[in-house]
């Protein structure tokens, strides 16, 4: 089981837009080059914050990224599943019902033990997820963070310098 | 993300295991008859609880597996665990350090909060498998059995008839 590297990417572009001004706007290009990720798969990563409404886009040559909604209200999950989408990590193929002598299908309605005790790890994956904010996290690097704040500075210059504003 | 199928097939087995006779074995062909599934891709899986000592093989005419430790004594999470691998879903590539300024390198001993809450997500997931034992699960099957007791019995005759008995 592996979730896709988009994940990491996503999550780090929401910090990065949280610790911006909230109009201000960043491109994918600029994204892409702050992480060092190639820019047509973070490209995919965008736009699946984007289709989720977590983050909003601005046309035209100062356009670009913003996160839709305030980092106290995103969390950890929200990103996760706008990535990597709300299939279950379990999927039950009803091997139950290959035995030898099959019961009649209305037998089956009522889902497999097993299922459900797997679908309940997931959802205790999901309510973790759900309690981490993007706030939090934007917190928790500043709290511990361990970089200088000098090279903090010359990072916040770097990309004050490539982002626009927003006028949505 | 996704588990792998085996994941279902191997829990299905041990239920199965857990069914019969503690000194019974079953060889995987008649297994993979059972749960109407490849008998090379379930051998896979079958091999993974084996090297976990979940499951012991008998050599020779009447060889198989067998439950190596008691329904009670197995949990959901040894056999996703031993089907899986204990690799975590999230990967962090340490995409923090690629910043245009990195700061220097014992900076980043600590791991990445985003990491860190990732992985205490994957921990809820484990916690969660963890205390489901594979005897639960047949006490579930039998609970909520919705399987008519003359099919189960028919089911239970076929697996008989093709079952050996351990010497080990
Ligand atoms: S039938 Fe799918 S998990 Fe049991
Ligand atoms: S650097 Fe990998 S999750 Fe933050």
């Amino acid at each position: 089981m592996r979730l896709s590297q988009g994940v990491e990417w996503a999550v780090h572009c929401c910090l990065l837009m949280a610790w911006l001004p909230p109009t201000a706007t960043v491109s994918a290009t600029t994204l892409a080059e702050y992480h060092g990720v190639p820019r047509p798969y973070l490209a995919k990563a965008l736009q699946a914050l984007s289709r989720a409404g977590l983050v909003a886009t601005t046309a035209g040559r100062s356009g670009g990224y913003r996160l839709a909604r305030r980092p106290q209200e995103i969390t950890l999950f929200d990103v996760v599943n706008a990535v990597e989408g709300d299939q279950p990590a379990f999927r039950c193929t009803e091997i139950r019902q290959n035995a030898p002598f099959p019961a009649p299908e209305r037998c089956y309605r009522k889902s497999c033990g097993v299922a459900v005790a797997m679908w309940r790890a997931e959802q205790a994956w999901r309510d973790s997820l759900a309690e981490v904010t993007i706030a939090a996290l934007v917190d928790t690097y500043r709290d511990n963070g361990p970089v200088p704040p000098a090279v903090q500075q010359r990072n916040a210059d770097w990309l004050t310098e490539r982002t626009g504003q927003s006028h949505g």
